[in-house]
């Protein structure tokens, strides 16, 4: 049995910066259990007030880019300015693979070992709306938890790079020199949500294609329209392996946060966030009701054949699911 | 008041081939009012015996690319052998613009004209997953009116590919010589699933770049794995102006046709839309209901302040909300 401690054990814990605390809460969200739901949701609830004091930074880039070297970099240099750092992940894929990104923290051994920082892999077993919304909430209470600076990275598969923008105020995207923007995988969507472009392994005999890549992304983010945040979006050379241009980019984030918070933006965007959230939030819970109610799962399959082979109009399958569905919760909810 | 006639008179008239009627019936089926829904699942359910007998065919490309002159050229070469043509559309943006693309039957006024073309265009004031769900069943309806070919357009637009892409048999990409990928907003994805390219416009002095394009077209696809259809991708040059390559295009859809009929992935891929297409079904039909009832329309302005003022959980909000629903829907039920 999983073992479980009161509400105010965690909040407690979490308030005082407990690491270990901190980590059994984040798995107390992740839990399906209707038990830890109601858990989750208190913890959540009464660590609210001490929440979004810190500044979240999304961070993407094709496997390969080096986005852990980068994070292990990115996270020393903050921690040696005496802040406290946070680093979660998106990443659907580390229910097959046992944990692409993250999984192994010996990946970041140096940051993992650091007292000012926490590492948290990617919910496993999870889809990938449920990985963004135990993500949204170890946020959350990351923060409470005192961390003032959260990193999100994303391992960039399908709609991971949307999901962590529409959590983070910072959108950072890794790429390489020399590799064209094909082999990149760069898709025009990626390009317009980013603030700033790092040109990482910017070392050695890279460092000048590194800057000839800088001036191309250069131009090419200036053929997108002007961001609404006012923020003209960068492009910057960087080597996480050798810690160059931890220094640039945080300054580069302090300057946005200066812009955003003067104009309105910074606010506004989390509220909006939060907003979708909840939108988000209800839409995958009535398809989770929906799809675990017995009613349903004993009839879907039926139902599903009777669709493959046009016996039976999507539609009507639909509908019917739907009229059981809501009959059954009748039911639950008079006994 | 909207004229309704008994599903009778829609089922015989469509059957029969009658363009009136099955434009009414069309329109039956884009209503959100629950007696057309009533009646659209009764015609829906009646003539779905007589469905699935076209080939469906998916057409995209940027704004500019020539796809009213090309589905008109298009068109024109099929009637020509005999073959009675359904044009859908699948525009999301037609609500706010009033109809951006087919919104104008005169844009292909030789093909309106046409006693056996069919033109429909999109659906108005639905969201896109409307359009997509209304376009689905106009796909049906006009099956069963005797239409052989049946070409969605998409506006390229968003989502809108992927929802064209996942009702139709056949995808083809409308794309011009000269333009830079970037500029005519070529993602990756969309690369990926084409079963052909045309570069239209191959005319007068475009005709020789239109070639090039042609060559440079085919070696991108070459990078994308061999498709599960098992038809190799192809480019083709054409011009929908002077009505050059339609022979080439239809030949090449026939082809495909063979080889995956074959190969039972025609009939594997139609299946797994139907299912998909309940699934899709399900999902906004839960949302719909939701987000209708009056209860939650009542609450849903001051919980969605009190979630954007950090007040209140997204999630905390969210069940609240639908605790209100559930217990809504019994009341429903139940009176």
């Amino acid at each position: 049995m999983r073992k479980r401690f009161s509400a105010d054990s965690y909040v407690q814990g979490i308030l005082a910066g407990d690491r270990i605390m901190l980590g059994r809460a984040i798995t107390v969200t992740e839990s399906r259990l209707p038990e830890d739901k109601k858990l989750a949701a208190e913890i959540l609830t009464r660590i609210l007030p001490k929440t979004g004091k810190s500044v979240r930074i999304g961070i993407t880039g094709i496997p390969g880019v080096g986005k852990s070297t980068f994070i292990e970099a990115f996270g020393e240099y903050l921690t040696l300015q005496g802040m406290r750092v946070a680093v979660l992940a998106i990443d659907p894929s580390s229910k097959k693979s046992g944990g692409a990104i993250l999984g192994d923290k010996t990946r970041m051994e140096k940051l993992s070992h650091n007292v000012r920082a926490f590492i948290r892999p990617s919910a496993t077993g999870l889809s990938l709306g449920g990985v963004a919304r135990s993500t949204r909430e170890a946020m959350l209470l990351c923060e409470a938890a005192g961390y003032e600076v959260i990193l999100v990275e994303t391992v960039g598969v399908g709609q991971s790079e949307t999901l962590v923008k529409g959590m983070t105020d910072f959108f950072l995207l890794l790429m390489l020199a020399g590799a064209g923007d094909e082999l990149q995988g760069i898709k025009k969507g990626i390009m317009e949500m980013v603030d700033a472009i790092a040109v990482n392994k910017a070392d050695g005999e890279n460092e000048k294609t590194a800057n000839q890549a800088v001036s191309e992304y250069q131009n090419a983010l200036h053929l997108f329209p002007a961001a609404e945040s006012g923020f003209q979006a960068k492009v910057i050379a960087c080597s996480g392996l050798y810690g160059k241009g931890m220094d640039t980019i945080w300054e580069m984030i302090g300057e946005y946060q200066k812009i955003t918070k003067l104009n309105g933006f910074f606010l506004k965007n989390r509220q909006l966030q939060n907003a979708d959230w909840m939108h988000d939030y209800i839409r995958q819970t009535l398809a989770d009701l929906f799809y675990e109610n017995a009613e349903v799962k004993a009839m879907l399959p039926a139902m599903e054949n009777a669709v493959r082979e046009e016996k039976l109009l999507p539609p009507q399958a639909a509908n019917d699911l739907i009229d059981k569905f809501f009959k059954s919760q009748i039911f639950m909810n008079k006994s």
